[in-house]
């Protein structure tokens, strides 16, 4: 286990609060907020206060945990269904990510495998098992990295889109990790990040995470990068996911697509990246992925000073869209890069 | 001619000054702005508050013709010299562009063309040609509109990039021009609009001039045209251009050519659309045509409450790039649709 935690999200000693920085505020300011209730949980992941699949996962476990140490019931019926219903209500806040269901779903099961264990012992297991599922991620994230790493070369220039570096994930994230890790090891990374409208997580988040680590980033808007890959600069495209399914489609944030297609036209190698808790084997294609739409006011005047289109104009506002299997060249999970035939190497990810 | 003279662009009834629509206050604000002197004009085409490649040309031309009309000399080469100063100037304020310069040199062409005419009468001939020019492009459009509508089919979806409405030309603009005929017509077009960072022509302009004149708009972020093809609602992409090289390759807004690997990827055609003063036939390819490079701040805090990105993170920011021949199935003038081989087609429309 890693002797390091992150401070993104993390347990309030007393274990009656999640404690997560707010993501919307940055890179303005760092603002901490505790989470009691159900009510600010779910509300903190809809309106993206946390947010990145592997976050979102480990989040909710805390608040799982929190929300199951102030159940009053002794019994564990009345106990197991308070958590159930409360897992259900956090799982709805996004349905696009698969960590968050595989989170609840695992904290689920573990009062479900343990039908003799009295309540106050079934508290004592919740908070230890997000504690863990948040290690995991630590150890997972580092895993990444390294495969990640052996992808680039010194002096090589890289693509990113959104967010999938430390805030969204634990310490090393997952598609900033190898660069993160380059940057330890004094290799010369040339970072691009797209800034990732409309919620701009690549210009609040990973301008700010790369920079702050030292790192060369350059911010571009998302329709620059075809010129960016045109004029030769980009190397390698690394991306996180929110969902991958059993034949290698990935889901993630809108606008991953293009990236990826770009990529192909221009001959760069686009890679996937995330642990293997982001590969959901029951869902066969991209086209059974849900995906998120949110409110057209993302567009239309989110973040401005006023309003800059017109205000009741129609908008069409995707959260994510899928990445086609043919256009990933690998994808990077904590066991090594998979590569395709994904259908057949990534069941094998699980058969291990 | 036509009887009808748009009114985003205009000569004050004096002669002393231009009046344009301050295209950046829109759709908030409706503000003409009376251009006097080199300065407000340098500074308009500058800062954006005229834009559109031909849109540029109109106006740099009345500009050019209300400063020659406020020169004091009578002597000819005084007259002229002063005149290809300010044409220099005007000129300079953006780089791309080719109907910029081909106003310009128009209206030097005219001075040049004519040594033994007084300077009174040289003056009226270049208030003439300005409207000459304003005029033309309406007609232009017009047909551009004409042309272009015969590449859609009722109840086609179009996907088009940045503004080349009637703000960015004459009337029906290019781009734009198929689908406000589309709509006099009865036709059922469905658009999706890319709001086109970092200026946001897309969602300012074209949801604008698109509502306003009860064209089906729905307002994308630039990063969500992958999943708009995708979905299989687009049947084809009409875009503007700034510049045509004489093999076809194409310079636009910043995206275009992303715009057009995408709808290659998807099999989608991908038109440009604009008058014969936007090719460029002394331009031999798109790696010939200077790309203006705009202020980092556009990117990190312009119509932002608050910095949306690190105050001081580095950002890349081109306003335009350019398209392959390749990518583009047809480009459309006001003489109508040039197929492909580029080279010989776009030289038999000079050749006429």
């Amino acid at each position: 286990m890693p002797n390091k935690r992150p401070d993104n999200i993390a347990l309030r000693p007393d274990r009656k609060a999640v404690v997560i920085i707010d993501q919307t505020l940055l890179p303005n300011e760092q603002v901490f907020l505790e989470l009691t209730n159900l009510h600010d949980m779910v509300e903190a992941i809809l309106l993206l206060r946390v947010r990145g699949a592997p976050a979102i996962g480990i989040c909710a476990a805390y608040c799982y945990a929190v929300l199951a140490g102030g159940v009053q019931a002794d019994a564990y019926d009345a106990f197991y269904q308070t958590c159930r219903e409360n897992g259900a209500f956090l799982n709805a806040a996004r349905p696009t990510a698969v960590n968050l269901s595989w989170a609840i779903h695992r904290m689920d099961k573990l009062i479900g495998d343990n039908p003799d264990l009295p309540v106050t012992q079934l508290k004592e297991k919740l908070f230890a098992e997000a504690v863990a599922i948040q290690d995991e991620d630590v150890a997972m994230c580092a895993a990444i990295a390294h495969h990640g790493l052996t992808l680039l070369q010194d002096g090589d220039g890289v693509l990113t889109h959104c967010n999938a570096g430390p805030l969204a994930t634990s310490l090393y994230g997952t598609a900033l990790g190898p660069m993160l890790l380059a940057k330890e090891q004094g290799m010369d990374i040339k970072v691009f990040a797209d800034e990732t409208r409309p919620l701009l997580q690549g210009a609040r988040l990973t301008a700010y995470e790369l920079q702050k680590a030292g790192v060369d980033v350059t911010l571009i808007c998302d329709n620059m990068a075809s010129i960016v890959m045109q004029n030769g600069w980009v190397n390698a495209c690394f991306v996180g996911c929110d969902r991958v399914a059993a034949n290698g489609d990935a889901a993630n944030k809108i606008g991953t697509s293009g990236v990826a297609i770009l990529a192909k036209h221009y001959g760069i190698p686009f890679y996937v990246l995330g642990p293997t808790s982001t590969i959901d084997m029951a869902c066969p294609t991209g086209a059974d992925i849900e995906i998120e739409l949110r409110a057209e006011d993302e567009i239309r005047r989110l973040w401005y000073a006023k309003p800059m289109a017109p205000q009741d104009v129609k908008c069409y506002n995707p959260a994510f869209d899928v990445t086609d299997h043919s256009l990933i060249s690998g994808i990077v999970t904590q066991h090594g890069v998979c590569r395709p035939p994904y259908k057949e190497n990534l069941a094998k990810l699980f058969a291990k």
